[in-house]
C-alpha cells in the first residue's frame, strides 16, 4: 500500500507517519520508484504499536525507539526479549536503598516470592524493575502505618499469575518472535487500563451484591 | 496525643498538619486549654488517608475534600458510600460519546456486563466512572485495530472480580463504616500500584517458567 492508505487504515496523519519514519521508529517502505514507496502489514502493525506507546502511553520518543530495539532483536530468547522490551518501558521511582522502609519492603517482597513458591521472580529481583516497583509500592504502604498481612498480598499474587497466564496464552496466539513481544508491550500500555476499569467495576458489582443499594 | 506526637507517628510536619487542620482535612484536635489540643487514633488514622491521597495519589487538595465528605457522610448506605467516596477520585477522560468507536465500545462492554452476569454493574452504566473508563479503553484498543475476542476480555473480568472479592473481604475487617470507606479509597490509591506490580512479576515468573532463559 502506498503512504496515503497507510495513514487511512491506520488512522495516523501522513506528516506523522513521515515523522515517524525519519525518526526510525518505521522501517522505510519498498521504494519502487523515485517519489513512491510500498508499505505492507508488517509497517501497520508497527505504525499502530508506535501510536500506543506515543499517545496513549505517553512515552518519549527515544524510549519507544529502544523498545522497539528489543522488540526487533532476534538473537534474544524469548524470556529476556520480552523482558528487555517490556524493562525499556518507562517505569515508577528507583528504591532509596538506605530507606528503612524500602529495607523492610525488600524482606517481605523477598518472603512473598519464597511462600509462592516463584524462583524466577526471585532469580531475577537484581535486574526487575516490577520487582523494585512492587517494593515501592509495599513500603508506601507500610510507611503509612498501614497492615494487611502477608496471606492477602499472596492471594492477590496468585490471581494476578492467573492474569499473567491469560497474558502469555495470548502473546503465544501470534506468529512471529517480533509480533510476541510487540503484543507484550500492547498487553503494558494498553491492557492495563482495561484491568484497572475491569477491577473498579467488579468492586461495584460486588459491593452492590453484598449491600444492595441502600 | 499533641500535635508534636502526631506529627511523629505520622511522619507528617507539624507545618503540613497545620495546613490540612486549615484544609478542612482533619477535623480539630479536642481542645485542652486556649492553645493546645489533643488528637486521638481518628487523626491519625485520617492524617495517614490525606497524605496518601495528595503524596502518593497527588488528588487535588480540593477533591480529597470531596471525597472525604462521601467517607463521613452516615447517611449514606455502604455501596453508595463507598461508591461515592471512589468516584470522587480524579478519573480519566471522558469518552467522546459521537466517536463510533466509542459507541462500538459502549456495546462491546454491555454485552460483556450481560455475558458475566453482572446486572449491578449494568445498573449503573449511566453514573460509574469505571465503566466510563473500560469503555474509553476498550475503544482505545479497537482504534488501533487490535481484536481479542469477547471470552478473553470475560476471563480477565471473572479473575478481576475475584480481586474484588478479597478487597471487601479486607474491607470489611474494619470496624466503622467511615473506616470502611477509608480502607476502600487507600485500596485505590495504594493498592493498585501494588495489583501492577504483582502482575508484572507474574509475568516474569511465567514467561521463564514457559521459555527458560535461553
Amino acid at each position: 500500500m502506498r503512504l496515503a492508505q497507510l495513514s487511512e487504515r491506520s488512522g495516523v496523519s501522513t506528516a506523522t507517519i513521515k515523522y515517524y519514519l525519519r525518526e526510525g521508529l518505521l522501517a522505510p517502505g519498498h521504494q519502487i520508484n523515485a517519489t513512491t514507496a510500498e508499505y505492507d502489514e508488517s509497517h501497520l502493525r508497527r505504525l499502530r504499536l508506535v501510536r500506543a506507546m506515543i499517545q496513549i502511553g505517553r512515552v518519549p520518543v527515544a524510549t519507544v525507539r529502544e523498545v522497539l530495539g528489543h522488540v526487533d532483536d532476534d538473537s534474544l530468547g524469548r524470556t529476556i526479549r520480552l523482558g528487555a522490551a517490556l524493562w525499556a518501558l518507562p517505569q515508577v521511582a528507583e528504591p532509596d536503598e538506605e530507606d528503612d522502609h524500602i529495607r523492610a519492603a525488600h524482606r517481605e517482597v523477598d518472603d512473598l516470592l519464597d511462600t509462592l513458591g516463584w524462583p524466577h521472580a526471585k532469580a531475577l529481583v537484581t535486574i526487575s524493575p516490577a520487582y523494585r516497583s512492587l517494593v515501592v509500592a509495599v513500603a508506601a504502604f507500610r510507611r503509612l502505618g498501614y497492615d494487611w498481612g502477608p496471606e492477602l498480598l499472596a492471594s492477590y499474587a496468585r490471581l494476578m499469575h492467573q492474569v499473567a497466564m491469560l497474558d502469555l496464552d495470548f502473546v503465544e496466539t501470534h506468529p512471529s518472535e517480533a509480533e510476541k513481544a510487540e503484543t507484550a508491550v500492547l498487553g503494558v500500555v494498553l491492557a492495563e487500563p482495561i484491568l484497572q476499569a475491569l477491577h473498579r467495576l467488579a468492586q461495584e458489582e460486588e459491593a452492590a451484591r453484598r449491600y444492595g443499594f441502600e
